[in-house]
């Protein structure tokens, strides 16, 4: 039997370069679209810009997969929001899913967010029973384009599954996000103003969310599914952890900086459909995340 | 005071050539987009494929609209319930959201459609209690669409409203559609073999229905409002009006044909926010329609 052939966007962003060892290691092809070479060996490589569609079309068309991995999106800290190309990576997505169903391609999964569930209830969030309310673009971008996907693969035949990210960290990440932030800032030896941190929240080393998807993308699951831990952690406890390693606990200001808005206790997510239908369980801690910064 | 400038889409089509007499009257200065010229004395037309993304940004620059109603999507009857262009409507529409906003447009008025509700409940389908739940690729991506324009706009400050349309007849109807393939066969002597024709559906005169958004949009109104009657009619009693007056009412076969699987019983709009809060009432009957039809 041919072995499958995936196609990847986003493989050299955050996620998607930790997505490569564990598609390899299930025997996958891999072929990666976009504007920055993931230089890997493991990949062949299709430089292309997304929002060009009919260049699009004629990679998918020549690679023929069998399945997509769909990572791509605007991710800029704190921009990302509510920045108004949050449609056009819409329009790309649903130009990307269509080409490749239509190539023959069989199976898809495309990366979602928490942020298209309702926060305002008891903070677990679960696939079944929580509703979708996002609060922001990014999020109704994502919720609208999932359930257009959804109907689109239902009259095309088409096998999806809709991956939802929660909070993350690890290797790779960008300034101007929490732990990336926290590890520069007190590494460089000056003081961290942040909220009171006692605010819950569902973190996941980015090689384990990265493992999920790859575990997803090869099982028969349909629908959306929380790519989490299922254990929420405080953010004070988190904080303190890397500044203990850091072994500057002192410049830690917590409270120095309000909570937004609408910034719910909790927010953890309902795993059993990753850890009982998917079979995926992450196996990296923060503490031993932690434990391999430089002091 | 500058007179308000409207670009309208799909201003050639079944509803959009009936909205220009209202918009003409409301005092717009019109301004019609597409591939279809409207041969409007009172329409600036401009040709363009709104597929074309480019063409569609210098359009919208050069014309500086202050309004916009956007009629354009695939109607071809039967076909475009599940067609896969519906994928590229989207994000036609995503695009020519942004554009006219970016371009410093203010007001917005989208047609959506009654397909985007349940359909089972008790059959009347109000904005603010139904649930959304498409049965169609169709209805899924006028739902994905409406969510993600309504998050657009509250970020940009764009004032946005979405009309949802029911069901329709008159003038320019294209073949395939229940009314108009009812007074073409009946008309040319034919058997027009139908469904039991009990089920109940609210029906409005397109001269009605683009009224109704040509309402919407000259108000300050947003979110879903429905385009619609508010009182459906026996699709069986419509039939017979129809044949009654053709002279041909032994040619209609009830139950010739099945019932859809999941054909309700009842769909017929709840009103309230087009009739008390836009002010629009309809007043054309499908009695007023037939009575006009060549015998």
């Amino acid at each position: 039997m041919m072995s499958p052939r995936v196609l990847v966007t986003g493989a050299s962003g955050f996620i998607g370069r930790h997505a490569i060892a564990p598609l390899h290691t299930a025997g996958y092809e891999i072929h990666a679209i976009g504007r920055s070479d993931t230089r890997n060996p493991q990949v062949q490589f299709h430089y292309a810009d997304l929002f060009d569609t009919a260049e699009i079309k004629r990679i998918v068309v020549d690679v023929q997969p069998t399945h997509l991995l769909h990572f791509a999106w605007n991710a800029e800290p704190g921009r990302f929001w509510n920045a108004p190309d949050n449609l056009d990576w819409v329009s790309a997505s649903l130009h990307l899913v269509r080409m490749f169903r239509e190539a023959g391609g069989q199976r898809a999964v495309i990366s979602g967010t928490c942020a298209e569930y309702s926060w305002d209830g008891d903070g677990v969030l679960d696939e079944a029973t929580t509703p979708l309310a996002p609060g922001t673009l990014y999020g109704s971008a994502k919720d609208g384009l999932h359930r257009i996907a959804e109907a689109y693969a239902t009259t095309s035949g088409l096998s999806l599954a809709w991956g939802r990210i929660f909070f993350l960290y690890g290797p790779g990440e960008k300034p101007g996000r929490l732990v990336s932030d926290a590890i520069a800032t007190l590494s460089a030896g000056q003081p961290f103003p942040t909220t009171d941190g006692l605010q819950l929240r569902d973190f996941m080393h980015v090689a384990d969310v990265a493992g999920g998807f790859a575990a997803l993308l090869d099982s028969p699951v349909t629908g959306p599914v929380n790519i989490a831990s299922g254990k929420a952690i405080q953010v004070r406890a988190l904080l303190e952890m890397v500044a203990s390693r850091l072994g500057s606990t002192d410049l830690l200001q917590f409270g120095a900086r309000p909570r937004a808005a609408q910034d719910p206790p909790l927010v953890e997510a309902a795993v059993s459909r990753l850890r009982d239908e998917v079979g995926f369980v992450p196996h990296r801690s923060f503490a031993d995340y932690i434990a391999e910064i430089a002091r």
